[in-house]
């Protein structure tokens, strides 16, 4: 795969979208089910490749999601759109098959201390439980995605060793999972590690396939997509409007931003299949349904090309500057 | 140049710091004079290359700015570091000169409707009262840039031919004018247009020194660097804090944040020459001078290995998990 990404020449890059689940599940307003519909359906409608729908996690851990089941049942399906909902047990992956969810993603840490600190379970226990999912997903015939949080950094432990990362993603493909996502959980990903750890394990591991999911904590989140793309890896999770913030970096950017990276992309000639003005749409209704401002840029500035009147005073500006000539 | 950006291998990258012209300019507050001068020593010894100190125009169109004198001749200089300010015209030349300025900054559009919006003259005005600067700054022995607005998109006019641009830089460079700055005036650039755009200037003008100047209104300014540096380009302006907005775009980023550039760069192995814990220290500094918060992400989420503490109950959940593992 070339480093020459400046120049896209279409290249396809699909765009997932994690902001109803990544995003969602950290806001205190409950979110109407009815507008969580609206906005999945939007969202499919937009051209995204894949939408995170919700959690089948209790309801009582996130109230946010509670309404699971409705959401994903109600939802209209998009040919070609894969809808996925995040699961943490048996019981959760019970719920999300009977709910015709298309694919269940499953998580759990590559710092053995954020797995504990986060899920509360050491890693063999947590590898125990997805084993299981895993096993009940294939029963029932349902794709697995396994996200792998703090792939480039942990906010306690620091650098996490890429044959660590490396060796949780081989005992995954063992169980045959077939998707592997490694996460940038609180914006510590470089593009220079970004770009060999992507690259060595397509390189390993060719037969699956890769996601990458950054933060824009640290402003370094289209540079990392930039850098995973020139490693050679086509999808990307993203989150409208930057929904979804980092609890180790309070007032910073969470998730990186889907319409920004939309924009970003296509002024670059990747083919993102995404219709921009209908993916702003959304991410212009957010604001009102969380009950604050979004960190996305689009929003505020517009795209690059949506150009602004001169003053008001342009025209007597004009003959004054050129009677002075 | 090589295209293979992801590995820094110690190349040198300059960053020169704009906030306290660029970013003071706009601001509300009146930054007291002794509190500007407390600044620049601070960016000086952080390890800039080249300090915007103030900018030479009358004190009543900028009353921010309005204490350039004392600022510019009353700060440390620190040898190897380039003390430069804007100066629209002679009578300003004069004075920046006599204030121990080491190079003038010079400011026209490559936008005939930018240049008129906001500098009320058409282009040949400017060019013919910035030829006067030049002569004045040349008689004297002092160095000038010249930054070209509008270079990678006019929020008025839309796209600027790159041959517009070059026309320009060809008249400053036939008057002997040694740095060119390319600026992202209002966010437009986007990496497929800066590292052709930058290439070209660089292949015309081996002899010029390019200095990239980018907005990250759009979310793509830490791209827009990547495809500079892709291009050979080794200068960049930066903001400290991301100080300076963009008219155009209300609440949206302004310049590129200096701390989030060079965190980012030093990542990736360049040699900024740039002390980041004092240039941090430097941008914790500005809210309370002007008054509100500043969209660098740095200050808030802190750097990449800045670590977090395990939560309280971390030694409980171990105990727990384990014994349940």
């Amino acid at each position: 795969m070339s480093n020459d990404i400046w120049q896209g020449a279409g290249r396809r890059i699909h765009i997932q979208e994690v902001g109803m689940r990544d995003g969602l599940q950290m806001e205190q307003a409950f979110v109407p089910t009815e507008e969580k519909i609206a906005l999945a359906n939007a969202l499919s409608a937009a051209g995204l490749s894949k939408i995170e729908v919700t959690s089948f996690v209790s309801p009582s851990a996130i109230p946010a999601l509670r309404d699971a089941e409705i959401v994903m049942r109600e939802i209209t399906r998009v040919p070609g759109v894969v809808y996925t909902a995040l699961v943490p047990n048996v019981r959760g992956a019970e719920r999300a098959i009977e709910a015709r969810t298309d694919e269940l993603n499953l998580v759990m840490s590559a710092s053995a201390t954020h797995n504990l600190a986060n899920l509360r379970m050491t890693q063999e226990r947590s590898f125990a439980a997805l084993a299981q999912v895993i096993a009940t997903a294939q029963s029932a015939g349902v794709s697995v995605n396994v996200s792998l949080s703090c792939v480039f950094g942990c906010p306690m432990e620091g650098d996490v060793a890429s044959e660590a990362v490396f060796g949780w993603v081989q005992r995954f493909v063992d169980l045959g999972v077939a998707g592997i996502t490694l996460c940038d959980t609180t914006g510590m990903a470089y593009p220079s590690q970004v770009q060999p750890l992507a690259a060595a394990a397509r390189a390993r591991w060719p037969g699956v396939l890769f996601t990458l999911h950054f933060h824009n904590t640290r402003g370094m989140g289209l540079a990392n997509v930039l850098a995973g793309i020139a490693a050679g890896v086509d999808c990307y999770d993203t989150s409208l409007g930057g929904l979804g913030g980092c609890p180790y970096a309070p007032g910073a950017s969470g998730n990186v931003c889907s319409e920004e990276i939309v924009h970003a992309l296509q002024l670059m000639g990747y083919d993102t299949g995404v219709d921009l003005a209908q993916l702003i749409a959304a991410a212009r209704r957010l604001p009102a349904l969380i009950g604050h401002e979004l960190p996305g840029q689009i929003v505020k500035a517009g795209r690059r090309l949506d150009l602004h009147p001169v003053p008001a005073d342009f025209e007597a500006t004009r003959v004054r500057a050129l009677a002075r000539a």
